[in-house]
């Protein structure tokens, strides 16, 4: 099955080059076809693209000897994180090295005082989590799956708790980058805010290992809440889910989650997590804050939700019930692919102004029930982000086309009214097209910008546009 | 006085330049002498630097035009807003045209239900605030100064509320921005979150004006909250009233506003606005959110300080002593300067890590007390931000290379602590060794930027960097 994307022709490499990665680097370099064909795909629709080799670094000295390498024999390097990016950000489209950063895994430092730790690119989100929860922490972006920090700062990465906690744009607060040049740098200090200099720190964010490969992560983090709830509250409308959300944002009631998941994305989720929501437009809240606090929060959205045509609105303080929904929450993807049996999934997301997302979802929705194939909407209501997956029968070539016009209305839906292409999913691949009609000349100064810092185009080429 | 900064030569204006620019602008082309002197001095300890003539435009075609103009014929162009900032940013150090943007002070659009507004460049924040008012909105970044929105945007602006509400790099959605080859631009669109491609508009936020002039910008927004209370307490130690705020923190009490302010700093405040506070290290507090919530905000901080040796928590739900409270902070820039008659201010920020701000401020103290110029300490205390202000006698010099010594040693200090030499007033004239102390090699990539999208440096030459 191929995904459509701009041609980019592969580079060959030097004779004996990869005798020299070897000579540096020994049996951390792989080219084996299964260790290539691993770091050749992506969990989404697009066509396979194999490295020349895999790097399994272990620390940004290999980094910058990789980069200096690679530099002299003009061979692209792409970094490569946990593999579950879906926009084909990390498909070796021209070849050359994939450079794994999942061994960086280390938690350099935790500092309970500040509010901020220092972590390897290939830490995990789960692992830090996990780390912090003794110190009575916790780090709140969450993708969903289970992805490397490092690969979350590339891509700009956000997810349910964005509402309350912003993105990897607010959360990161220093990175250790390795530069085209082989420069190993540091984009900021500890300090919270800074007015020093260009904002490289949010420049390398989100520009998917274009212009720099991340090697360390300085993080903000946030204390465990004192009090937590969950709830679940179906509506017969969409606009009386989505008006919910708006009226309860404007009243400045601090939401730490708030999703949205249609009628079909409820079935989905009903029948791979074996539960029993109403197959309704649903919401799943989140609440944090001292145990008065969000005592008061639930009561007020519980109003909200009632007053907007809401059905029982389902809360609780017990981890279990909590767990569970996001359990639910976070196996949507797969779910929403596993209508169809054997399927392989299309994601793709947009985000619009929130006044106009219960417009965009509608219109969508349409659009989708116009077509056979099985599709799911999900989204981050808050923010007005949603996603809509696709479960694509693998043996029927006619239905990725089918899905690129319904992919190509919903871009131009959310522009016209003034949203982006994409919320959370990077441009990678599948959104070059859709980030020109987006942003027109700007994507020009972006181009000037990758040409002065990779002039011979080797930091994962061919992605975001092309030169 | 003069202040010192890296030399550069002004350059000169091609024979009838200012002709042609008088035949595109007519009337608001000017070229005399006390106009001029009025854009070529800061309010800080900058020496002057006249432009060649002002311009006052009027519309973005206007700014096209001109730095259309200025690109042949080689002319340097600095944008001006209100002329508040305080690191001789906006002086045109090497002549040219000072861009006064002020007259574009329209208030385009404002959408309450996406709590957003697209403003031109020149509206202040104040009027803004007060244009929102009756809709039960506010735009919290609060630098104190009566600042344009577009001069907030190019020094990376923050203030009393950062700590709640973050900085201009996290409330600015959008920029419309002109490019030093004459491009109109707009970096995003009016969606909450992106991950399409580079992030063009954190590059031009604290650019200071070296990469393109802001002539619109889209702010997010907040909803007036139900509650607002204020506080005052005053501590016999520093870390007392430090250890509070850090305590707080960690609980995750959300504070909007809190700022310390020295003994020195309440003296000069209490004779400037005529209060009759205790003259000991105070904290200056604002509580957000529904009534029950300020009040268990209140009744925690207010424990949590006693436990600190916090004397009398003195809180009020008055707007009057509220209003009473910021007005004295907002002119405890004046009230410091004002400690001699007829004195010269010379204010400068760091930032650090929260666990480091208390030995921080005590070691900056020893360092003023051992000096007879008279000089104070006030701080966003949340974000481990905090200024010193000094009193400089106009007719003593060596008070100026006295204050160099002290300013270079708080630097040093900050960077020390994983800090940084400026957490809001940008880098201007006057950070610029600073800035290579703090980021080293990263500064040849702010660099290498600059060049490739101003590679005749003709957008605030000599600011941030020498090329």
């Amino acid at each position: 099955m191929a995904g459509s994307f701009p041609p980019i022709a592969r580079r060959p490499l030097p004779d004996g080059f990869l005798d020299d990665l070897k000579a540096r680097f020994g049996e951390r370099l792989h080219t084996a076809d299964a260790m290539r064909r691993q770091h050749g795909q992506s969990e989404a629709h697009f066509e396979p693209a194999l490295p020349d080799a895999v790097m399994f670094a272990r620390s940004t000295e290999d980094v910058v000897d990789l980069v200096t390498l690679c530099a002299v024999a003009e061979v692209p390097i792409v970094p490569y994180g946990a593999g579950t990016s879906i926009e084909g950000n990390a498909l070796p489209v021209a070849g050359g090295i994939s450079l794994d950063l999942s061994g960086m895994d280390a938690i350099l430092e935790v500092n309970p005082e500040d509010l901020d730790c220092t972590v390897q690119a290939g830490v995990r989100r789960e692992q830090l989590n996990e780390h912090l929860r003794d110190m009575g922490l916790f780090f709140p972006i969450d993708p969903g799956a289970n992805a490397t920090i490092g690969g979350m700062a590339s891509t700009r990465a956000s997810g349910t708790n964005a509402v309350r906690y912003g993105t990897m744009r607010e959360a990161v607060l220093n990175l250790r980058v390795v530069t085209p040049d082989g420069r190993d740098i540091r984009t900021a200090r500890r300090a919270r805010k800074s007015a020093a200099g260009y904002d490289l720190t949010r420049l390398m964010i989100g520009s998917e290992g274009t212009l720099g490969i991340i090697t360390e992560v300085t993080l903000r983090l946030h204390g465990i809440p004192e009090a937590i709830s969950s709830a679940v509250c179906a509506f017969e409308t969409l606009s009386g889910a989505v008006d919910t959300v708006v009226q309860a944002i404007q009243l400045g009631i601090p939401l730490a989650r708030v999703e949205i998941l249609d009628d079909m994305q409820m079935r989905a989720v009903n029948r791979w997590s074996k539960l029993d929501y109403p197959e309704l437009t649903t919401l799943f809240f989140e609440f944090h804050g001292s145990p008065a606090g969000v005592a008061e929060q639930v009561a007020a959205v519980g109003e909200i939700a009632s007053a907007n045509g809401g059905g029982a609105f389902r809360w609780s303080n017990l981890p279990e019930d909590r767990s569970r929904l996001w359990k639910a929450r976070h196996e949507a993807y797969y779910a929403a692919v596993n209508l169809r049996p054997g399927a392989v999934g299309w994601a793709t997301d947009v985000c619009v102004p929130i006044s106009r997302l219960a417009a965009c979802i509608a219109e969508t929705k349409r659009d989708l029930q116009a077509s056979a194939i099985p599709a799911t909407i999900l989204g981050h209501v808050g923010d007005g982000n949603f996603h809509v997956v696709f479960s694509l029968d693998p043996n029927a070539p006619e239905e990725m086309a089918e899905v690129e016009g319904i992919n190509a209305r919903l871009v131009a839906r959310a522009l016209a009214m003034d949203g982006t292409c994409t919320g959370e999913h990077g441009i990678g691949l599948g959104k070059q097209a859709a980030l020109i009609d987006e942003l027109g000349e700007a994507v020009d100064i972006m181009r000037t910008i990758k040409r002065a810092l990779d002039p011979r185009d080797l930091f994962n080429p061919g992605k975001i546009f092309t030169l």
